[in-house]
């Protein structure tokens, strides 16, 4: 596809070039783009309200129109979100690790762009924005392809924030929209190796299971979260209580919520009336094994695929487990490897799970809705790693960065 | 296909007990599986001889044949190489970063194994004992899979690592190899991402392609060196001369020896008859620009493909530029990203240089031939990455690891 290969080479070029800028030139090109943003609020409205009434007429869930309405407050928090990408440190140039050989070589592990990122990402408009700025302040040149339903809003968007980098010094190409929102350049995309050096998908688990299936470009997968809180018999149930409530009602519908409450056989007599008052109070349905129905009679039958389900809904999985060992059976053999978090006063207990539980963020009496780069003190994020390789957890700058070996020498040859 | 699951999910039970262990009990391992291979030294040369009779008899070339063959000193290296391993810090548990938010969350960033290492490899068997060795240490399982010409050989080295290691504490299922060397296997083995965290190829070009096209299991690509010298205008000649024998000449089949001389114009006439002759004198076949076979009629004529080339040979490619820009092109645009050196005594040049070439080693004044993990005092190597992700140049124990972020918190949720 001649005008994907175009764009590739285009985000190539400016990203050999873009490595170079200082972070005083990134750091204006990231304050004109949250100016402009700013300035051309009414087109970008009028291409958002071509987008919604498509939505409308497709017959769109309410939940989705919302997902993809701006409004005067959000661009200004797309603005807001540029300017706190400019006060963040560069990574670029960090020298990571130094040293220097018995021959006399220096050696330097230092901090580069990856080069081109490709994120494909889905109906919320804020991501063109949030991941241009981080791109562009980590020195990659990117490559942005959204979904249909808001290719309006992309599309001024992309051109509002790339017209107003390049006039603030960005090279031509560092921020690119892919115009096409067919399935086939999507995988046209996921096959340019030459050109990307990495592929982000944002959005639901359909999305990022194909492109983690078709993509030869390496792929970070981020965002599916199916997380625990395991109430140890040990816990302060008071604790625990809140615990519980925060992580299940406060966000349902973002990915560090929690899926699945499990209780120790001690303390489930004492603590499950308790919780589950609390939690149908706040509209959840909770769905148990057979132990947890016999103290919740009312509770709905849990089968083997709710303990895999990520509701993102006011649905709770709960089931009554022998102990620590059968709680963390549980969550390495269902957990996406997102977040999970113990409630426990015993020392060993907290060890233990931290230790074995195979997920990306482990929590010892706290939330699992902390699982963000926000609230880690990270600055802003690109995504939630669940894959083991390159970044796991919350995905800020760093993350969008490799690192290169120099080695200073003064004729040193090898023998 | 039955038996390679049966693998994966031996494979990953083993991982999870294996993150678990302390360095005592995997250098205790390390060491055992030295001694075993020392002591099983008969067994080990009978089934290699099984091996390198099938090759003689299918006509494997003598090179093949080299990269084939065990003896007592070789065997000997392979249990030297455990017991350096055994000797290296172990990346696990190594507290990467930590901070306290204001919330009073205590956040960690802890390096972890990656879980379960596949490695698919061609011919030379002492693959199967590094890599195993280097998995074991940083707390992997590892699923090795070599190729048919060297199957009896790695069946009886992976019976015998495998059994010591257990016996002296490894889980069930850290070390194994797939019995089967058929393409399908392979191909079964590149889709199993339920076990598997990483896949990484070592061999040739061919092989790596079709990993690096073929898998979903997230892969670490490795190897091919398309290195380049460039000779500055202001260069020290004889120090020129040096790094370019030694990059060509000191061991021209490996992946960190020069492929491609650049040279300056304003010094090519001096330089390249010079170099021309010390490299004839060393066998080597000079295949040149047009500009280059103006002053060394006698070179073959280089075409568009070799500038591409990984030779692995005593040939080299050689091009005469008009400056640093053009050698820096050159390299960004037919390089493979690997190792690539600048002879220069001018500090803008150097700097420049290093800054601009888009690969994993830049070296100044200095030779190609030192990328690797033991001369760069890493340790032993598992590949030398040429990507960008998660790892990039010679890669070694921490590199096989991940990390986890864990929170201590004291009832804290979020608002």
């Amino acid at each position: 596809m001649h005008i994907l290969e175009e764009i590739g080479k285009k985000a190539k070029d400016a990203a050999l070039k873009l490595g170079a800028l200082t972070a005083g030139v990134k750091n204006r090109a990231l304050e004109e783009m949250a100016e402009a943003l700013l300035s051309r609020e009414e087109d970008i409205l009028a291409a958002n309200r071509m987008d919604l009434e498509e939505g409308e007429k497709s017959g769109m869930s309410p939940a989705l129109i919302d997902r993809l309405t701006l409004n005067p407050k959000r661009i200004g928090e797309m603005a807001q979100g540029l300017r706190e990408v400019a006060a963040l440190p560069d990574p670029v140039g960090e020298v990571v690790a130094g040293w220097r050989l018995p021959n006399g070589l220096e050696i330097q592990k230092v901090r580069v762009p990856l080069g081109v990122v490709g994120i494909i990402y889905e109906a919320r408009p804020n991501v063109t924005v949030d991941a241009a700025g981080l791109c562009v302040k980590s020195g990659n040149a990117v490559v942005l392809r959204g979904s249909s339903s808001a290719i309006n809003s992309n599309r001024v968007l992309t051109e509002v924030i790339a017209a107003a980098g390049e006039s603030a010094g960005l090279p031509a190409g560092s921020i690119q929209l892919v115009p096409l929102t067919d399935r086939e350049s999507a995988r046209q995309l996921m096959r340019m190796r030459e050109y990307l050096d990495v592929l982000i998908p944002r959005g639901g688990e359909g999305l990022i299971r194909t492109v983690v299936e078709e993509s030869t470009v390496p792929v970070i997968e981020t965002g599916v979260g199916n997380c625990h809180t395991y109430v140890d018999a040990s816990a302060d149930l008071d604790m625990a209580l809140e615990i519980v409530i925060n992580a299940k009602c406060q966000r349902p519908g973002v990915c560090n919520a929690m899926e699945t409450l499990l209780v120790h056989e001690a303390v489930a007599l004492e603590f499950l009336p308790r919780v589950a008052e609390a939690l149908r109070e706040r509209g959840v349905t909770l769905r148990g094994c057979p132990r947890t129905r016999e103290i919740l009679p009312d509770a709905e039958e849990a089968t083997e695929d709710d303990w895999y389900r990520e509701y993102l809904d006011l649905i709770l999985a709960v089931r009554v487990v022998s102990g620590l060992e059968e709680a963390i059976g549980h969550i390495n053999r269902y957990g996406s490897k997102h977040s999970e978090a113990i409630v426990t006063r015993d020392y060993q207990a907290a060890r233990r799970f931290v230790g074995m539980v195979d997920s990306a963020d482990v929590y010892v009496n706290a939330s699992t809705r902390f699982t963000d780069g926000g609230q880690f003190g990270l600055g802003a994020e690109i995504g939630i790693s669940t894959q083991k390789l390159h970044a796991r957890g919350p995905m800020s700058l760093r993350e969008l960065t490799s690192t290169k070996f120099i080695i200073w020498g003064e004729g040193q040859v090898r023998s």
